[in-house]
């Protein structure tokens, strides 16, 4: 099944929260045929692209001494549930949300085998009154700077446009763009390093990150209490949901330090688990331990009646970020990671065989045809 | 005067047009000192940012071999116009606003003396429909495809998010981000390099750009006919808004080819003819010539009732880049631009002196005040 499929049940799926994938995928196949296209234009430069990253999640190019990665990355409406939340509770939460919005980007350039080095900022507002509450928007500019000094990267600019008629009236929408060096070379992670025997890393997510925000916000409706139903005691949903998303580049470095260089990354966000499949080659990925679920996914799993199958292919369920690296290396990378304040668990590995994803203590299967996001 | 300030007469200004610079500024203040604050980040990687490039129009860092400039933008209003357009005219002007989209990015990129080499696209809908107008999708695929080879950059991929609820239902936010990189490092043209005896060269305009598209449609309830309105034979003022703006990054690069290094640049986009003025050194700029204005500006500079200081601190007015270089090189700079189908013209020297633009043809002057974007 894919995420356009009508999902089984009365179970709440993307689709009807609103998403639907027919309508973007055509302008995005065509998009990526455009861009491809594109590529050759670094010969005049003396450049050239590492054709492995299209459909990656960030883009690389060889640029001699080492390899530029770049992308930019949207926050999604995740910013919502912070304006009723606000609304609710007096509380501003835009500092865990620029830290979501500078997560990813982040997570996803690092994909790549990148050092995350200059992140902008694109805050475009419904007007400019935005940015006149000051509380709100001193919590957004402190938020975005503390992320920069937990990854590590400089904060070059941006723009804050007032996009009156174009942006809702009171809202705003967030983006970061990111751009970072494979420095050195070796430490690239896309292409033919993955293989049979490789162990998968989980690292754990703090909820449900910035991915599935559209299905958790149109659950609300469900739910008598709203936003501050519990999902756990003294923890209302709404303050679950925005739990910031964790920044997992104090990780990749710190692995670099380790002497580790993973042999594939997932960033594990919008498809859930299915990014697990994300790598062009055939191999079969099978999981033997999965990591705890927090609360707030548990707890959107049942409101929303999804079995299993279905709350793994849309939500992160306690997984954010996958590492695919020599199995010797396994227990390392736990350690390293929870060094980094990151728990980690050695989940499965990869074996020959057909490309698919088994995850056995659930008892799922996702195929090739579960996945398609080239 | 600058921007925030309230104008004489009946003239139609910014702030009527509904942009408030006075509660966008303190925010700007605030990130542009946190940004600054994590700089230092850069030397954990070995690194160093170029600190000349804070206030400039793209970050430069240091990465040793060459210097590495990024830089995201935002379209503004412009799709506004496009969109009543296509509702009058039926035709779809989204191709000539991809361009707009990625000239906002790349000419600010080469204004550091940068060659652009990746740019990322940020497509954020306010629902998945938008993207189901199959000509309108891919007017703007093709439109932004034509404007990376134009470049010569390599379209690395981008985000296409359907936001509803923070993206107006019909709307688009179009933004890019842009890298690339200054090589060999001597085209660096930011700091010190500015001096007295400098010529000051113009690259003509297509129009209004990008800029000012605030004011401009405010201008249209005057307007009996509208976006009909012809501002010369034949073309409306619809139409006229539409010329998609130049790409000036052809212009450079020959530049560099031709053997020319400036030694500063600046892109004319807000604050008009102020941003002459963007270098913080204390010199004198004084034009001799002034470009022929297209006639959509002279259409809403009259229109608006705004006297030549008023226009000129608003809008290009015919100029949309300008390259300083070392006055010997000036006409050989006209010729390059020409040969790359740009007009050009050497319209006045830099000299020492109070830091002032002075345009004598037209008597006008801006001093140091009337342009503060640092």
């Amino acid at each position: 099944m894919n995420s356009t499929e009508p999902s089984p049940h009365a179970t709440l799926s993307y689709e009807q929260a609103g998403v639907n994938y027919d309508l973007i995928d055509p302008l995005k196949v065509s998009a990526q045929r455009a861009a491809a296209a594109t590529a050759g234009h670094l010969a005049a430069h003396g450049f050239t692209e590492v054709a492995a990253s299209r459909g990656e999640s960030a883009y690389v190019v060889d640029v001699g001494p080492f390899y530029l990665a770049s992308i930019v990355e949207c926050l999604g409406s995740k910013a919502l549930v912070a304006d009723e939340m606000h609304r609710l509770t007096g509380r501003s939460f835009y500092d865990g949300i620029a830290q979501d919005t500078i997560a990813m980007a982040v997570n996803d350039l690092i994909t790549v085998g990148a050092t995350p080095l200059v992140v902008q900022a694109y805050w475009a507002a419904g007007g400019s009154d935005w940015f006149g509450d000051a509380q709100r928007a001193q919590a957004l500019v402190a938020g975005w700077k503390k992320a920069c000094d937990t990854c590590g990267v400089a904060w070059g600019g941006g723009e804050t446009p007032a996009l009156a008629g174009i942006v809702e009236a009171g809202r705003i929408d967030l983006a970061a763009s990111c751009t970072g060096l494979i420095n050195p070379k070796e430490r690239l992670s896309v292409g033919d390093k993955l293989q049979a025997g490789d162990a998968i890393v989980l690292l754990a997510s703090s909820g449900i990150h910035a991915n599935g925000l559209s299905l958790a916000r149109k659950l609300v409706e469900r739910l008598p209490q709203g936003y501050l139903t519990e999902v756990a005691p003294g923890l209302s949903y709404g303050e679950a949901l925005l739990a910031p998303t964790v920044l997992y580049s104090p990780v990749t470095e710190a692995l670099y330090q380790a002497g580790i260089v993973p042999h594939y990354c997932a960033n594990i966000t919008g498809h859930g688990w299915r990014k697990l499949l994300r790598h062009p080659a055939e191999l079969t990925y099978r999981i033997h331990s999965v990591p705890e679920v927090t609360p707030v996914l548990k707890f959107i799993q049942q409101r929303a009646q999804q079995d299993d199958r279905e709350a793994y292919s849309t939500l992160n369920m306690g997984a954010g970020f996958a590492i695919f690296v020599p199995a010797a290396h396994a227990e390392r990378v736990v350690e390293v990671a929870q060094a980094q304040g990151v728990p980690a668990l050695v989940a499965g590995q990869v074996e020959a065989g057909p490309k698919q994803l088994l995850i056995e203590p659930l008892n799922i299967r996702f195929g090739n045809d579960d996945l398609q996001l080239r």
